[in-house]
């Protein structure tokens, strides 16, 4: 059996729904271990289970080169997503069938985390200092996951200098895709207050929908920009529209709406957060943003030519370098160093029946030997 | 105590939630077989409790002038809406504190039908034909109440030459206010239908809420007319936008939504139904139309001078002939014959603690028997 197989496997078979703790750090610290790794575990938030301070485990192993040498992290999680129905194996109980490895966890990110620790043991100790940024919350609010990661580097003067988080890039063959950048993410709470009444009375009511439409209307205009080399144009969606009213004859007291901005770098979620509220108050309403990410951009250069001549080397294919799709914790890794996404195909994440190609998690574990060689070489 | 307090009493202790039978219609028969009236009960609708097809007992009572007589109607209902919290005393239980009776049905109508009762007992029965059109479903889907009454008078060739309905239509003081017509009302439900997607890839997803708010902005902006003489503008009001969902990253599939017409004789439902399904079509949605009534207008004349002659002998007031307000049966016996609106004080209807001022009761009936007997001499 594949040695990647093996540790995928031995990580798959730890439950570990956001927030992950416990058992699957266990597993990963004793295989970290042996390859000199230190290994350093943390749990951060007390609060009850499902809330938002639920505790998360998080951690750090270093294996230090000589002095001076260069620092490169991997970096990702081990918590996923919760299993819901229909699988046809059980999901923690990773079970190959043909080609494929099934269960949850396979491509994001247990899979991507065994080809990372099959890698380094092909990397010599004295090649350089390299880290392990692994999080129990990536899936969840990660108010104490990768955050609290960072701070710990910092404190201990560990910031690596290059960075490389396995999240499953790839869409029809691995290898086709990495992602250099991550849009921003900001969902924004619209609402209008009026006064209720009857709609046969309609002087003695103040309807808060017109003036919402009006608010939705000018949102729905808004021109945010037209892209960018490497961004595609911002996006402004309006997801919910919430003002239920069984009774027909009844002018509804308030309105409410929800939209969501997926944007590029000209913008910030303060700007963006700024520019809806303006709307919002011209039609007499409220705006309260939450922004769940700002944008990210490593953009092309030194990094991602040795992630591609990686890939190419092991797969034949040149990586897209994209900035398409959601949100990762490279938002957070960036402030620390330059961060580039490489990982599994990602069609069957976050779904039943999540499954790897065995092949697959081989030729990655190459590929990451190939560009943390590369990495701490440096140019 | 005086005789209209002591009849509006029986028939307010007699709970009568639409859509009502039994007891309260015990109650009026054994008032009005007394007074020469003969009295046909009869009940439609066979569904279960709480159905548009529950029960509904209506009354028609009629005492025959000699032949040739005119034919004068008093029309009303004794359903009253559910009392619902908070009543200082008992809502079947009527209870005089101060001036006031207080007690479901008050004003919103056995006060009115007890008057009524009062008024035909000072009219000679030689004066001319007298009937009560009382139904027990017109706070309810109506399908059975003042409807069954029409088809029944038609079959007995028995329709009256002028019918004046109970509603409460006195808005500060008894006398202030009659309703020679009613807007009609349409209420029209909308729907976009969109395809669900992820916020981050919104090219494979296809938002329905644009159209829906481009569509309602359409709706918002639409002219119905200036009003008439005796009407206010048509008034279209948008009552519900309902596109609930609790994920911020999805957009919706559907989005629906609903606005409310009250619309006067410029208009028809089926007109202003045309005119909101081709604006609905336009933006790739769907309208679906339920008209819940036509306007109507007895334009003034005899008999609005009739009412403002006996009005102003009893109260000093010269009433108002306003259109304003909600529906009522008015508008299914407008196809009968020439119809006005005439009741109590309709401060607390459909409120907590309705009441009516006792003193009213005594004067409406006195203003009512003032009207059938110049409705019964003719002009």
């Amino acid at each position: 059996m594949s040695e990647v197989l093996a540790i995928a496997k031995r990580l798959m078979a730890a439950p570990s729904v956001t927030p992950a703790t416990g058992a699957v750090f266990d597993e990963l610290e004793a295989m970290l271990v042996p390859l000199g790794f230190a290994v350093h575990r943390f749990t951060r938030g007390d609060g009850p289970e499902g809330s938002e301070e639920a505790p998360v485990e998080n951690l750090f192993a270093i294996r230090r080169g000589s002095e001076g040498s260069k620092h490169f992290a991997f970096a990702g999680h081990v918590d996923v997503v919760p299993p819901g129905e229909g699988w046809t194996s059980a999901p923690f109980e990773p079970e190959e069938r043909g080609e494929l490895l099934y269960g949850r966890g396979a491509v994001d990110m247990k899979g991507a985390i065994a080809a990372m620790v099959a890698a380094v043991a092909e990397v010599p100790a004295e090649a350089g200092t390299i880290s392990f940024i692994i999080t129990g919350d990536e899936e969840g609010p990660a108010l104490h996951g990768t955050r609290a990661l960072i701070d710990y580097m910092r404190e201990q003067e560990v910031e690596p200098d290059l960075c490389l988080v396995g999240e499953p890039t790839s869409v029809d063959r691995l290898g086709d895709m990495m992602k250099i950048g991550r849009r921003g993410s900001v969902n924004i709470w619209l609402e209008v207050e009026g006064t209720q009444g009857h709609v046969a009375y309609p002087h003695l009511a103040d309807n808060p929908l017109p003036a919402m439409v009006a608010m939705l209307s000018d949102l729905n205009n808004l021109h945010l920009d037209e892209g960018t080399d490497w961004f595609q144009p911002s996006n402004l969606e309006i997801t919910e529209v919430d003002v239920p009213n069984r009774a027909h004859n009844v002018i509804p007291a308030t309105a409410k709406a929800r939209i969501s901005i997926r944007f590029n770098d000209k913008h910030s979620g303060a700007s963006l957060s700024r520019k809806v509220t303006e709307i919002a108050e011209k039609h007499g309403g409220k705006a309260r943003p939450v922004i769940s990410g700002e944008p990210f951009l490593t953009e092309p250069g030194d990094f991602s030519s040795m992630i591609a001549a990686a890939v190419e080397a092991e797969t034949g294919l040149v990586p897209e370098a994209s900035t398409t799709g959601g949100t990762s914790d490279a938002r957070f890794l960036r402030a620390v160093c330059p961060v580039i996404e490489f990982g599994l195909t990602n069609a069957t994440m976050h779904k039943r029946d999540e499954a790897v190609a065995v092949h697959d998690l081989d030729t990655l574990a190459r590929i990451y030997t190939r560009v943390a060689l590369a990495a701490l070489q440096g140019t």
